[in-house]
């Protein structure tokens, strides 16, 4: 028996230097199936980004049209950068029943959740707070200042993981996309989020 | 890293014929630090079945004092019999960080979730009411009359799914199991089974 629900929205999000690009790379690599959403952004992009595949990369104009659109599910300035995610492709694909990831900061995360609660909120931490200052420092195309925001933010960010639904460390890349999959699965079997019509289909199937 | 939670307390249930005595079995050769609670009755042993090991076989005399000493989790009458969770073994497991494992009637079920909201309620779905009644009829030890009262007793179930959290149907054994795993995994990363003296620990460590 094969019962269609409406695709999962995961968010994967956590504070920079948290990891969440290799987590997202690996659980896509092992999960064909489950659809990426590319984000929109105003930042320049890095040595070998790409735009259309790691990001869409628009001026800060086009930006802001889609933005009077209401073309965003979320969107933010980050770092004195905009970033969203197209509010149209998610939403068609949920619609059709396929489960979407977002990767994305911890500003946007919550404003997806907040317009669609049946999104599946996830708070991907580093092993402790010295280790993702390690990382952000390890980051070679920041600057200082830019550096010491981003573990500021980190801090604030850590002291609302309460608003997530749930809370990954990644210590070790592959045991953190483990217990991802597990955590999509056992959302699937939820009570809530099968309907009466889809039970009652179910029993007499 | 190694976080101590309080014990997850698993509450297998389902009606009559849904294959929760097997699904419960497999599971715990699978995960021998399963803590698997034995439940008392005043029902008599069938064949093959152990006092101390399948049951707590008590007389409905001790059964009644072990009531009123406020000895169950939850208790219940079910076809006649008395069934109970006995209370000082399961609570003493959870503090302790061991997971326990229940497989009780919908009736207790609601009542230890009731009692304990942290417990993770599952409900444990035949493929088909079709296939719910073959798989009562084919139980031997049985009455026509106690036949008809199960079926009976598991559709008033099955419209109480509502109050469970997790839905799994048993179509294959081996699979049921393994979504059954999957949720012990999710619930472990829940962001509410994590107190703040915990999170910060984490962080600091």
């Amino acid at each position: 028996m094969r019962l269609v629900h409406p695709g999962l929205l995961l968010i994967v999000s956590g504070p920079s230097g948290c990891g969440k690009g290799t987590v997202c790379d690996l659980l896509r690599k092992r999960n064909p199936n489950l659809a990426y959403s590319i984000s929109a952004t105003t930042r320049r992009a890095r040595p070998g980004e790409r735009d259309g595949i790691d990001y869409l990369f628009l001026t800060p104009d086009d930006f802001q049209h889609q933005v009077e659109q209401d073309g965003f599910l979320e969107w933010a300035r980050v770092f004195g950068h905009f970033y969203g995610t197209p509010r149209a492709w998610v939403e068609e694909c949920l619609e059709t029943g396929k489960d979407v990831l977002l990767e994305i900061d911890p500003q946007g995360a919550l404003q997806v959740k907040a317009g669609y609660p049946a999104g599946i909120l996830l708070f991907l931490l580093p092993p402790s707070l010295s280790e993702l200052e390690n990382r952000i420092n390890r980051r070679g195309t920041e600057s200082a200042e830019e550096k010491a925001q981003r573990l500021k933010a980190a801090e604030r960010e850590i002291a609302q993981i309460r608003y997530y639904d749930y809370l990954v460390v990644n210590d070790k890349v592959e045991q953190a996309v483990l217990t991802i999959e597990a955590i999509l699965q056992a959302e699937r079997s939820r009570v809530d989020r099968y309907s009466k019509q889809k039970l009652k289909a179910m029993l007499e199937g």
